[in-house]
């Protein structure tokens, strides 16, 4: 019988029907393998294909917008939204219309054209947990924007368009319709109980331990109980956090080894599958503090979204979140030792 | 300047960004063409392969379940959600979840196995929303249903699994998150203006003239001015009529012409591009009948959706809807006679 499950955070509701269900093994990884790097505008010696730097990590101190940097971050070429300009709200009719102001930048997280994420070492993913931190602190100054989204495409079927691997940031002059379906779920669910909906299911997914992928003293990573997605997995900090950017300096090891780490186990057990992940804070001026907690939603491209999802909002999902949990916890893969992972 | 706009129902943002514009010639059309029907359940002489038909075109009087069929609808042999049982909602810790309960039906749309909506004839088309007004009469008496949708997804990108032509409906024993945002949209907007906006939408498009792509003397079929997708294409009732299952006899064949015609202009503009279709009408239980207005929704598959768009909930679209208008408008095609198409 398949079940309907309802996320507490928006209410959105997932029909989770494993009469259609799927083992990793059926799903095809379409991730092309890496080809060329010469034409890469992201490689080492190719800095002036790109727009100036915005930051980089250049460990022997050389030039800006020359070879030498570990990461990279510069302006999108092709910008979504534009830096210039003010936002000119205006109607046409009864339609409504702004400018695109916002700011769009690349984080291009190693020099090396053939490496994923799953590739680079604990020190580079630190250090790509460093520049989400640092362009976020860096764009809350700018007054015009409300909100600063991160996010990552991999694989040219999740929507990359270039395959040096590379993760994104939007900063935003209103906050988008996702974020405040979330915020306003939460502020429900906090107007009742007088307790975070987000710290909730942390507690229960640990007491359960049916879904949890893994944690470490500060993350959980897990699938969650409604997924939209077959692998669908999230990353929270375990105790309260509205905001990302107030992330402590000694949890960054421990951030940048759990996103690492769940990402190999999804790499090894899904067949490198492209995908996406969203890291989801709250809004630059700072509302929705106790009820609102930063997370990681990580989406594997497994399945097609339909006329069924476009017309009701609702996902069906053909795996559920307790045997992706128990797929992805039994994986063996090669972990560093120096961090501590507590299985759960 | 990239544009931000506003969808004036639900009050999604959409940026417009001209500049990763693409003509229709920059969409590679993806459907595959038919191959083979020897083993397709939905083929005159394989009845046997899928559920008992529920209702079935036989201009001859042949026996149920057996060749002679012109359209066919059949449940579902691998349903989303079972006809059989009751609702149970019931909590799980903090998560609420219930039984998936609901109607899911076939509509095989043609016994020929290598045409499509673009191919059949207009008598055909005709029988295809015949086939979806029957159905929808008869599922609003189960009291267990508030919701009927009825989709398609044609092609594989697009999420369909088998190749012969068909569309989908389902019954749902919840109304459908996305329709409760468009009719809680509209609902504001009536409350402030009491006007509906769907009929103020039709009333300016027809005026601006700029959108609109066909019109017949009931239906009209214009790119919405915030769209979430290059091509994608609305066709509304003019006059304001909340529910699609109180179409009129005489209508139908103009409903038939201006979905077939406005199928066909893209099939030709895009290349047999993929696409899903929503009809989106009123919930069973009448309400919303002064602000809500049905609606067909075509969304061509020709972009993906990536990490930007799962983590704001707007939409980068990079083709204005008045150059797609302007595309559509100026394709020829071949249409049938009798029934006047008044191209605006």
């Amino acid at each position: 019988m398949p079940e309907l499950r309802k996320d507490p955070i928006v209410g959105r509701w997932v029909i989770i029907s494993t009469e259609r269900g799927k083992r990793p093994s059926d799903f095809s990884g379409t991730l092309k393998r890496k080809t060329e790097s010469k034409l890469c505008p992201f490689c080492p010696g190719n800095e002036s294909a790109t727009p100036p730097e915005i930051l980089a990590f250049r460990p022997n101190s050389s030039e800006p917008n020359r070879p030498g940097w570990t990461l990279r971050v510069i302006s999108n070429k092709y910008p979504a939204l534009r830096i210039e300009g003010d936002l000119n709200r205006e109607g046409v009719g009864i339609f409504d219309k702004m400018n695109g102001v916002g700011a769009h930048e690349v984080i291009i997280e190693t020099p090396e054209h053939e490496k994923d994420l799953v590739d680079i070492s604990p020190k580079q993913m630190e250090d790509v947990i460093w520049a989400y931190l640092n362009r976020c602190i860096d764009l809350k100054k700018d007054r015009r924007f409300r909100y600063i989204l991160i996010f990552k495409n991999q694989g040219e079927a999740a929507g990359a368009s270039l395959e040096h691997s590379h993760s994104q940031l939007i900063a935003t002059p209103i906050v988008p319709k996702r974020v405040i379906e979330e915020i306003e779920g939460a502020g429900k669910y906090y107007g009742y109980k007088e307790r975070c909906v987000f710290c909730d299911m942390v507690k229960q997914e640990i007491a359960d331990n049916e879904r949890v992928v893994i944690k470490n003293s500060s993350y959980i990573s897990f699938e969650p109980f409604a997924p939209r997605f077959p692998f669908e997995t999230w990353i929270l900090p375990i105790k309260h956090s509205p905001a990302f950017e107030d992330t402590k300096k000694e949890d960054i090891p421990l951030l940048a080894s759990i996103l690492q780490e769940t990402l190999k186990r999804l790499a090894k057990a899904l067949n490198n599958p492209p995908y996406n992940y969203i890291l989801h804070t709250s809004p630059i001026d700072g509302y929705a503090t106790q009820e609102y907690h930063w997370h990681i939603e990580i989406m594997p491209k497994l399945t097609r979204v339909a006329g069924f999802e476009w017309g009701t909002g609702f996902y069906i999902n053909p795996t559920t979140p307790e045997d992706a949990a128990n797929y992805l916890k039994e994986i063996e893969i090669s972990t560093p030792d120096k961090i501590p992972s507590l299985k759960s």
